[in-house]
């Protein structure tokens, strides 16, 4: 039997249909979790699964799963997807593909009469991205047992409201137990990085998580006046945290091309333009594939910001906020996504995925892995963000040969 | 006639009822223009006011007149007072000092049986620390037609609340006119610097006040995922930022020991950990006493970042945002409030003001001066703000008498 693949133009329809929910004017989207956008999205989506016959079941965290039924109702899913939910002001490609892709491979495998053993779920999961509602990868975190429900339903934003209220204003507080047996899981997702995009191949094997450790750095000074007291006698947490800033790239430079150190997230508690500032919350990311180096650069990290406070007559406190370590991806899975690319033709090579997705969570009740796509510049979370309509197709095809080998 | 002083045990006693209203743990004062704790003071304060004989008047901004008939009561009145409201955690002196001597000044008049020509008005801001509103000194701004009263009850709080809601449901939302003349204005308040307490002198006589500067600065990268790209190929926004940060306290040391220059506001709109910023925004606040010495450190700090922005592939923009030029105050209230000091027996100095007061909008429509009284360290905008009772009861005093040598 020759390899199926996808029908383009309707991949095509679809993932220009669902971007215009959300979008930006510079071709960006803003969909925060469980807002009016996010709910317009998964209306669409609803509706297009029930029109082709793929009945949806919402879970009491909000995750949307739609069935094409196999030979053996009782088998456990193989379950493929992604997220629709988006950072602030961010692009239209870093999630929506794998949801679209597996909606697509789920209308190809009917227009096709093809019967596998297994069901096959597509899911959207909730709030991956952690924009509005922290932590990220909520939907799937509870899914996977890492949050309890509760813990995930109390979860506030900004304004005080809760992921239980916005579920329930936005119609998908669902039911039904909050964990289901796993097959397999299969993610496509773009790659935002460039790996894939300068060595000009179009599906990247993604061998598993680089580990990522948060620490909230609280760096104290004296809260003083603008005015009056001479500047050599302040203890300005800013100008200590802007010092840490510079040191944090340097540090992250400084161990190498697989390290990656960001401060994404800064505030200051007195905010006022004629405050000194003697508080400034820093949040600290760092990644690395090997979970020794991992720590070792944390350790650099924190050695260095004490050193500078001491100097600078500051504090400074840490406190661990969150830890993925590095996962490895189940290795049948990705020989299988291997051959698929292979039997298309399409290049292909194994790479790591240096961002955390949902499957970080699924990898750790079934096998599990992912296939990448490349995206234009490695640009994420950013409004310019940017996949080729033929990358987006091969990742499609790649997606539906590997769900279809492992639910046969 | 010896001179007057006033009652020390009933200041005080004043003093430590209005800073129970919104005291926090640490001895410190959170009492945000329009909230609830601003409503109980301003509560208390009127109820005083009113107990006393002194009848208080509202105004459409919400700034509260108690007025001490005189003689002649068609007379411009001589207006004493401050501020009842505080900036975030921070102290129980800076303002209400000046309100409760105020209110300790009447009583003592009226104590004494003393009639005065001009009737004296105890007078208590609106939203001086603009805090929880932009700008600050928005009710002597608007008392003085530096701002529409429009323009002011239209200011929103990052709740979106705007001066007008707050002002009507707090109950202060007054009526009659907006301005109304001003025989002379005398404010009390703490130095919130160090230079009375270095010199070991008890009372200051405040020359005028420094220019200040305000700048919107915006600092362009590009946004981009934590994880994919390469750290050294990042714009990063923050490390652009943070290089300024340091550049800003170097270039103001630089211009001698007069120069001031802060960044107390700092927000990243990407707000992510997961984030490389794309963006910063940042208040950059300049003060100098001489107009041109203080355009030449905005000029060179402009140039620096430029150049800086450059440097590193990122932009950056810059926004007045708001410039008091320097201000002189009237010689004769000066001259009456050293003389008074130096019939008391304390010890006094000339000295400038370089944080931003009523006064300084006061000056713009009547003969204005302040009085200056030592606090601790010279720490402000601080919970651990400090000022000793008897340095508050001879700042009082000199008040008092210059108050009255003003509506003689």
């Amino acid at each position: 039997m020759p390899l199926l693949k996808v029908n383009r133009e309707r991949l095509k329809r679809s993932m220009d249909q669902i971007s215009t929910i959300g979008a930006t004017p510079r071709g960006g989207m803003h969909r925060l979790a469980l807002g009016d956008k996010d709910r317009q999205a998964r209306d669409l989506l609803k509706r297009w699964c029930m029109d082709a016959g793929f009945p949806v079941r919402v879970d009491p965290i909000g995750n949307m799963f739609a069935r094409r039924a196999g030979r053996h109702s009782d088998s456990p899913p193989v379950v493929i997807g992604s997220h629709l939910d988006s950072q602030c002001m961010a692009g239209r490609f870093d999630g929506p593909v794998g949801v679209i892709a597996a909606l697509e491979v789920l209308r190809t495998l009917d227009d096709q009469r093809v019967v596998t053993q297994a069901p096959i779920d597509l899911v959207n999961w909730t709030n991956e991205e952690g924009a509005r509602f922290s932590p990220p990868l909520l939907g799937s975190g509870v899914f996977t047992g890492a949050h309890d429900l509760d813990f995930a339903l109390r979860q506030t934003d900004k304004e005080g409201l809760s992921v239980q209220q916005e579920l329930v204003r936005i119609g998908y507080a669902g039911a039904g137990p909050v964990t289901l047996p796993v097959r397999k899981y299969i993610e496509l997702h773009i790659e935002q990085g460039v790996v894939l995009e300068q060595a000009a191949i179009g599906i990247g094997v993604v061998t598993g998580f680089v580990g990522i450790r948060d620490t909230k750095v609280t760096v104290l000074g004296q809260s003083t006046h603008a005015g009056p007291l001479a500047m050599d006698s302040r203890r300005d947490a800013l100008v200590g945290a802007a010092g840490m800033i510079l040191a944090a790239r340097e540090i992250g430079l400084a161990h190498g091309p697989d390290a990656r150190v960001t401060i994404g997230k800064l505030a200051i508690p007195s905010d006022s333009h004629s405050v000194v500032p003697g508080c400034v919350e820093m949040v600290l990311d760092v990644r690395h594939p090997d979970a020794h180096r991992l720590n070792a650069v944390v350790f650099a990290l924190q050695q260095r910001f004490r050193a500078m406070a001491t100097d600078s007559g500051l504090a400074v406190h840490f406190e661990d906020s969150w830890y993925y370590p590095p996962v490895v991806f189940d290795s049948g899975l990705r020989s299988q996504i291997a051959e698929a690319a292979a039997g298309f033709g399409y290049s292909h090579m194994e790479l790591p995925s240096r961002a955390g997705h949902d499957a970080l969570n699924m990898a750790r009740v079934a096998p599990t892995a992912m296939i990448f796509i490349p995206c234009r510049a490695g640009l994420s979370h950013n409004e310019l963000e940017f996949a080729e309509d033929q990358d987006i197709a091969a990742g499609a095809d790649v997606l539906l040969a590997a769900a279809l080998a492992a639910a046969r």
